[in-house]
């Protein structure tokens, strides 16, 4: 079942006892919003918590941390939010599979594996149709609930600068930032601070990268082996994604990223004049928005960038 | 005199014939902001044009071009835009410098200098008062009005990353977004691309980066011979000052960029923690602002990082 944001509002004022899921491998956009959704709920005068997600990296845990539900909290209701399909959920979350009542998101894929879905496509970030619940449920957003939801819309539109970004996401940061949320710290946090093994990755995948079809295509590889040589966390790896994209020329960035298990990950970037990515990663089993999709590829690398490059020849009419 | 926007946008429509000046070493604010006044002056039925500034760069010409003023314009008002003092007027304004009536800035340091001053220092950018005369005068802008608006707020905050953005900034480019400013296109042009030659330059920037006192100091140096191998321009090594200072725990951020006549170009960045830029670089000849600042040295890059060095230590009480 389809919901607004008013119908989700009044969906969740008549209920109470919240369990908050995320994705896996969660970014800004996921825990920013568990947070402030969490977080509003409870200024609502309700019970919730977010379900901690292992793989949540160090970037966002002091943004999340004090959400995270304690042993044994009795749940009535489950919401995920930013979760497009259920291959999705965190890994720690298979028990809830079947059980979630409210999906919250913003991916034109979302499936509606959940009984009620409040999904605006047309949206940048998950937290901008959290904000939209939470002032249709309480008027307004405490400062933090507002630094929350502001570094979800910050985290999914590379600060307001990828093509994502609309009137809307702007009219909601202007509310957020209205509320107290301390745009100026956390942009200095998420964008404007490297770490030396960041730096020397970024170095690194620059160095390596490889273009296809007269340059149209840039494909940035980072194979296992280097990541460990590299001494490389998630933390550093987090948005790699986005450097092939901004190589000039560049129409269809991608990053091939080598799993310990074998397996790689795919990530396609696109600009206005490239190809749908969704419509890409779909061929190889995955997903996301027009221009930022992905996929995993039960493959090696170079054997994941032949069936990439095949499928974006299916895809491409240039 | 100082003049509210809707007081500015009572003069302009009492007058016509307008000539709009920018400043010296013209950035996107300067020239989105004359540009987007130009245009909304023209929808309002008046005759306005841009004093063409011979320093403007190639990333902005196309932003400004059309509203260069013919020869021989012959303007009865002239309008200054981002210029906070006569000494910063662009190299050709000379002859206009004690005839300005309006100047409508956003700096905090503006002299006043104008018969009359529409300045609002809160504001991240000089588009955003523009924006704020425009509406006050026709209630709305057109996509071209917004387009260069945009330019001028994107310019001026880093894409909405640096610490002066605000409430009102994005509540501004939320309108200009829904008036049809492009604002995708526009970033991955400003901020979203790079050519081949500047990555190449970065990553082995990176990978020589030194550190000093404990990783408080980063330098990184561009000797004239690695220049030369690269093939890199002048527009390639644009703002590459600022790559040491955003790493980790870096308080000085250095360049150090050997000349083809053996001298050594430096550049100093520090953070909020960081000593005073300026300070140190006047001990070397040079000087700045308190957290940007450069000096120029006879010496190679090897023997001007060791006087830099001393001067730190004398300057930087830690």
């Amino acid at each position: 079942m389809k919901m607004s944001s008013s119908e989700a509002a009044s969906w969740l004022e008549e209920r109470d006892n919240f369990l908050i899921l995320t994705h896996r491998r969660p970014d800004g956009d996921a825990l920013g919003s568990a947070a402030g959704l969490c977080r509003g709920l409870k200024e609502a005068g309700k019970t919730a918590w977010v379900l901690p997600n292992p793989e949540t990296t160090l970037t966002y845990e002091k943004y999340i941390a004090m959400y995270h539900a304690p042993e044994g909290f009795a749940f009535e209701h489950i919401v995920t939010v930013d979760t497009a399909t259920i291959g999705q959920f965190q890994i720690n979350a298979a028990d809830y599979m079947d059980k979630v009542e409210l999906s919250i998101d913003h991916h034109p894929s979302n499936t509606g594996y959940a009984a009620a879905g409040c999904v605006d496509s047309e949206r940048a970030a998950c937290g901008e149709v959290v904000f939209d619940i939470l002032i249709e449920m309480s008027g307004s957003v405490s400062k933090e609930t507002a630094t929350a939801l502001y570094v979800a819309l910050a985290a999914d539109t590379g600060c307001f600068c990828y093509g994502n970004t609309n009137s809307k996401t702007h009219f909601v940061a202007s509310k957020l930032i209205e509320a107290g949320a301390p745009n100026g710290r956390i942009n200095k946090e998420l964008f404007r601070t490297k770490s030396k093994k960041r730096l020397g990755l970024e170095a690194s995948i620059i160095n390596d990268m490889e273009y296809f079809f007269s340059g149209d295509i840039g494909i940035a590889t980072l194979t296992w082996d280097k990541r460990r040589r590299m001494g490389v966390g998630e933390e550093d790896v987090e948005d790699i994604a986005a450097i092939p994209n901004q190589i000039e020329g560049v129409k269809i960035g991608i990053t091939l990223q080598e799993k310990q298990d074998g397996t790689t990950k795919i990530s396609v970037r696109t600009s206005d004049s490239g190809p749908n990515a969704n419509d890409i990663c779909r061929k190889l089993g995955g997903g996301g928005h027009k221009m930022a999709a992905g996929c995993n590829v039960d493959a090696t690398p170079e054997a994941a960038k032949s069936q990439l490059l095949k499928a974006i020849e299916e895809v491409w009419l240039r």
